[in-house]
């Protein structure tokens, strides 16, 4: 779970309801600043706003938009892409005039990719033997933007794959938090050749007046019924070690929830 | 030798000498376009015009200013710091306000970047057994811009002592060239958390309006006895090889030309 909202349960009225990224604890005593954001409950369920509205939503618009620096048209790849914030990435570009193919792991979430969410295309990664060749057949004409979320040989061969002037917004390394695979190496000479940019965000980068396109624009595709809402949630404290590993096991469709009360 | 001018004879004059890229040949047809520059011979060596005022030089400024975005006092940090790039971009952001430390693999080369070249300290990178530790020791505080002309451990190193929002700009990877030492595997887990940007460039990026101010200024640094040129002559065709190959054997103190005629 990547965010929690924590309160005494006697400041859970409607009016009140806030949301920020918290201690595990009992109650956090706050200081001034922009650490909360009161949010709207009557609309949206509350759980939108730790998800698409929260950091997942941000950290996909950011990272999409204002890291990849995206042209109507661009060739777009992710991986993780049926995560919190990948799936969010491929239906922003998808609205963006991109063309877009995500890699999961089950073929449950390659068809969710595929139907449900109208990526271009999807594939198990965990069905191809040669990662490189994967990629080369889903992008036959090249990769303009790699929206990373894992690291790792994915990494390399999406590099190996890149167009000229290709970027790649690094988001998530999960190979390495898990250690299961050999950190990456990708090649310097198509980054020098290719003119390729890679570059690390986080979404506090974004949390400035630069992004307050996010919410509006999100809450639209949200309100029209474009932007498809993944959740996937634990319920009771018991669950969140589960939900917790989950995580690094590739458990997870969309958002990691774990709901502790109603 | 990184270009060559070839001429008919006939055609070689004060007044129409010309520079630019061409084939190894006894003469090319160069078609329209701008492929061709024509240079002033009478203030400056001819060979100024393949080096600092040629591709090494604009390599070398737009791959710092453009590339690397400098402020005034960051921590600037080159490998292969004597070559034909690298002696130019240290003597650029020293002459911009940065702070410049610079990596070689001879002690004559450390003594001429500490010395003549007025780089705030250098270090001969075969000397350390472990380059993330001399790295560190060189940059307590952090490495603002790495420009990168090699690759491998030494882009790991760079990467590790990076500082948040650092920049690479990757030039050149004479170790992959050269396939002397393991692809450069930099943490992306450092990449995502210091938010560093790895880019790669070709001088061929720099041949715009954009970089209009790079000959004046050039000029103007070399007129003032500020900026120091560093040639690295072989004579007579018959040197042709030889001088190629010290290029990967990092044999040469500034940029490599070999002179066929005078």
């Amino acid at each position: 779970m990547e965010e929690s909202c924590s309160f005494r349960p006697s400041e859970l009225s409607q009016k009140h309801i806030v949301c920020g990224m918290l201690n595990w604890a009992e109650y956090t005593i706050v200081k001034s600043g922009n650490m909360l954001t009161k949010v709207d409950t009557l609309e949206f369920p509350l759980s939108y706003h730790v998800g698409i509205f929260g950091s997942s939503g941000l950290t996909a618009y950011g990272g999409f938009f204002h890291i990849c620096k995206p042209k109507k048209g661009d060739k777009v790849f992710l991986s993780a892409a049926a995560g919190s914030v990948g799936y969010l990435v491929g239906q922003y570009a998808k609205f963006f005039g991109c063309y877009v193919v995500g890699c999961a792991g089950t073929k449950q979430k390659v068809d969710l990719l595929k139907g449900k969410l109208g990526f271009d295309d999807a594939f198990n990664y965990k069905e191809e033997k040669d990662l490189n060749s994967a990629v080369q057949r889903y992008f036959p004409n090249g990769i303009d933007i790699y929206f990373d979320n894992v690291g790792g040989e994915m990494l390399e061969a999406a590099v190996a794959n890149m167009n000229l002037f290709g970027r790649v917004a690094v988001c998530g390394v999960i190979s390495d938090y898990t250690k299961s695979g050999k950190r990456a190496s990708p090649s310097m000479i198509d980054v020098i050749y290719k003119r390729i940019m890679i570059k690390g965000f986080l979404v506090s980068d974004f949390y400035t007046n630069d992004f307050k396109d996010f919410m509006p624009t999100t809450i639209d595709y949200v309100r029209a019924g474009k932007l498809c809402v993944l959740e996937d949630i634990s319920y009771g404290i018991d669950s969140i070690p589960s939900a917790f590993i989950g995580l690094f096991q590739g458990e997870n469709v969309g958002k990691k929830i774990v709901k502790i009360t109603e």
